[in-house]
């Protein structure tokens, strides 16, 4: 047996997201399975690091997959993207211990999120960016990441109550503007269910002047949903790396 | 009568490049007046800076129009991007003075050109880039642009035998990588018909190491349109900005 670790690139557009469903139903996971057990022969599973939910791209996936034998990774890799679908790309292959599992040794992620601020969207990335053209203060974004990133209970940033615990270290929030358009770039140790989303929701209520700094700290503190800012769009959503 | 400068960016996948044509074919320029007369509830025409061929994009493509008065240029623009298609976007209007033209006044172009070499086409720009899975020395292309830069007789490079003279000046040919992609950006005071393509094609031959630089200085000089290298695809063409 072997243990191979994927990085996977995609354009999340056309899938339900990443976890394999039944039926028809096109999923990344799914369709990564099939052409995978495709050219091995045999039929395999991949275990994904997380997730990603229904039009989230991402630049570094990533997924292990366990084989009979050993495989020559240049020419498998090769061979697969000739298979996979256009919006697929899988850009390394890397033979590792048994025991490596991509979700369990996962040490942290960072995903980047892209708003459009432009007063129609901006044409060449319009799948891969929220628009939103209004009015928004970076300076007071920047100000309002520095309460959210650290250790906290994040309860008020997540819309599923099954996590064992809602505590996660952001490690850092990066706010840049290039044009019009605004990207958000946020590692951590991992991330609730829609976290990233809403975080940039609730920073973007700050940005448009409707929540102030007092208010996101009270949204922090009092765990409660009900009180954060708007889920943003999938399609802004990226997921960049994995840290191992 | 008053006469408005257009800055327009678009993406071209969809048309029959920028020039309009009879019946039914959608090109920019079609789809622009017909929005524009739509709006202005009168009919009008409009001048391009130059034609981009089918399925070439745009930053800054620029055009002018006349109307019968005067326009309130932000309600007009934020109303016409209502209209307009996704891929279209007006991003800037400026009343100018009647005599201009934006062909007749422009002083250059510069375009860019994305060559993705990596082994499969990435995802996030595979309608936005020309996909050359090759070995390529970019020290060698960046040598080779020297020989092209300047004022020359570039009917090697051009597939139209109407222009009155191929004598163009190119201001600077810049060659960066970033990852896999390389981008090529041209400048110059004009271009002959599919210049830019035929310049990065003969480019590339050089960095893949079919042809060498004696051998490309042969080309320029022999005035040969059959000495140069291929015309690579128009979707790795952006027209960034016309200069006035």
């Amino acid at each position: 047996m072997r243990n191979y670790k994927l990085t996977i690139q995609y354009d999340g557009t056309q899938y339900y997201g990443w976890q394999r469903l039944p039926g028809k139903t096109k999923t990344l996971q799914g369709v990564l399975e099939e052409n995978i057990s495709k050219l091995l022969g045999y039929k395999v599973t991949i275990d994904g690091s997380g997730r990603t939910d229904a039009g989230v791209h991402a630049m570094g996936q990533v997924a292990n997959v366990k084989t009979s034998g050993k495989i020559e990774e240049e020419k498998f890799v090769s061979e697969l993207n000739e298979l996979l679908p256009k919006d697929m790309y899988v850009s390394n292959m890397v033979l590792m211990k048994n025991s490596f599992h991509s979700r369990y040794n996962a040490k942290g992620k960072e995903y980047s999120y892209t708003v459009d601020s432009g007063q129609k969207a901006g044409v060449f990335d319009r799948k891969y960016a929220y628009h939103f053209p209004k009015k928004i203060d970076i300076d007071k974004m920047i100000t309002a990441s520095k309460i959210l990133t650290g250790t906290h209970d994040f309860t008020s940033f997540s819309d599923n109550k099954e996590h064992k615990t809602n505590v996660r270290t952001v490690h850092k929030i990066h706010i840049e503007k290039k044009g019009n358009r605004i990207i958000f770039t946020v590692a951590g140790n991992g991330f609730l269910n829609h976290m990233v989303r809403i975080l940039v929701g609730t920073l973007l209520e700050v940005g448009t002047g409707n929540m102030s700094l007092t208010e996101l700290e009270q949204v922090l503190t009092g765990k409660d949903r009900g009180k954060s800012g708007p889920i943003v769009p999938a399609k802004g959503l990226k997921l960049n790396q994995v840290f191992y």
